[in-house]
């Protein structure tokens, strides 16, 4: 048997998480938790693969803005068409929200970008650009920088029984187009944010397809505990993020009825990775008062990629 | 080892489903299907249990309308509370869809009843009503109406591997109260209509609310495949169906990519349910045109209930 979790340090971060597991699991403890309550649920963009710069999401929609400015010059009157035909940047990192911007409003420029579209051709695109694109300072494929200590943390939960979920902020679909191949986690246990799809009747059956206008809510801040409930229709028992936009998901777990865990991913290793808190003050303060397990990417982990 | 699909009589569709089953899951074959990739969606009312003479969740909403009038009189303005309170069914029995009511507006009553309750309160109203109400005909309770031959299918289709969801056009929470116990289908493989959610943060945290306001679509007709991309994100390579309502469902299996059986349940057993075909004529027309199985339930099963 392989050492379990062998990316994470011996510090207390990794005691308190094989702790927890092997009390729930364990059906003489007080705190035993049947496998169908075994829900866990991981924050995806910071917490399971890099989000810095920017959203790996926004370099897709950078793309296709590019490619429909070019079929149609008149759309470069727009801002976002104009800034992603220069290759601006600055311009798309001010969309984010942790520099600032509205996350609404850049979903809405995500999803716009692609409405329009058959759901199936979407699908292709995604992973196609998933396929090839790489991160502008590691230089690897975007799929490929995963924070393996959290891969392996999906898998060491799996292996106990948990039925390991993921609640993106980002674009669900987006994520699905590689979640089998990166964390082994099934698309129907992808939850994120949506465009609105519509079923068109054709001579060949029904196709799917997306248009303008996102699914209220986004699966951010409040609209997370509304997605889980709308997908799973149960609390989650342990919960990991790393921003504000986690904090009622992470909040959420500790209301389950059962034992649980709330896990927060802190970014404070500029060598491999980046530092930063910003976006996430609200969170680490509430983890401070509440006891919830703050992860050190410097410390806890061995290594990151 | 216990026969395969026991309840049901030896004829044409039982063949039909095991020689489907034994080819899918042969690795040996041309039209082997990948344990991810099999996935079977089955209807709920009419389908899985009875949904005459009324849909059970109407039931339900009958009783919250009567104890809401009671509580407050002005209420009895409205005609939906009135037929309520007089235990009227002729009046619920005309917004059933078929019987030529407007499943929107059914929709729109069922949910109304329940908005502003948090979703916790919700669910144990909901399993209270399951565990106690009684079918008018019938006598016994609602959930043990469920069609015993079909609930072996699902378990058939479990045992081999498949991932079997439930597309209810009724509730989605109101039918997860009871899913485990009476199909082993789990919470979050039910799929159904909604009302819309919220999060309100509270001194104890994140509680959900029921809101007024249908999540669009409904899960019905062309909205089941939308559901379906967004619970699952794969077609399915199996489904089975009543009515009009589960058209674009069954069409969809056939364009999964891989071998399928779209299947249709007929109600022709006067004697031990009920015999009808409104409201599924489109569906059994395309059967017939597209060699879909249609399941009689007075010749293909040995019992109902």
């Amino acid at each position: 048997m392989s050492e379990i979790l062998s990316l994470w340090n011996e510090t207390p971060s990794k005691k308190a998480i094989i702790d927890y597991v092997n009390t729930i699991i364990n059906p003489e403890s007080a705190d035993f938790v049947p496998e169908t309550e075994r829900i866990a649920i991981l924050d995806n963009d910071g917490t399971m693969w890099v989000e810095k710069p920017m959203y790996v999401q926004l370099f897709f929609v950078m793309d296709r803005l590019k490619q429909m400015a070019e079929a149609d010059p008149a759309l470069l009157d727009q801002p976002h068409f104009k800034a992603a035909i220069k290759g601006d940047l600055i311009y798309f990192f001010g969309l984010d929200p942790h520099a600032g911007g509205d996350f609404k409003e850049l979903m809405k420029t995500v999803f716009d970008s692609h409405a329009g579209m058959s759901q199936d051709d979407f699908m292709l695109m995604a992973k196609e650009f998933l396929e090839t694109a790489k991160h502008p300072r590691f230089g690897m494929l975007y799929k490929d920088l995963t924070y393996k200590p959290m891969v392996e943390l999906a898998h060491y939960l799996d292996d106990n029984g948990f039925k390991v979920f993921l609640a993106s902020g980002g674009g669900m679909s987006f994520l699905r187009t590689v979640s089998e191949e990166i964390y082994n986690i099934p698309k129907e246990r992808v939850i994120g944010s949506n465009i609105s799809f519509e079923t068109r009747m054709t001579d060949e059956g029904p196709v799917i397809f997306r248009k303008k206008g996102l699914v209220d809510p986004l699966d951010d801040g409040p609209g997370k505990p509304v997605n889980i409930e709308l997908h799973i229709g149960r609390k989650p028992i342990l919960a990991a993020g790393n921003s504000d936009g986690d904090l009622h998901m992470l909040w959420l777990a500790r209301k389950s009825g059962q034992r649980s865990l709330s896990l927060l991913l802190r970014h404070d290793d500029a060598k491999h990775e980046y530092a930063y808190d910003e976006g996430s003050e609200k969170t680490l303060q509430m983890a401070k008062e509440r006891g919830w397990i703050v992860i050190s990417m410097k410390d806890d982990w061995k290594k990151v990629f």
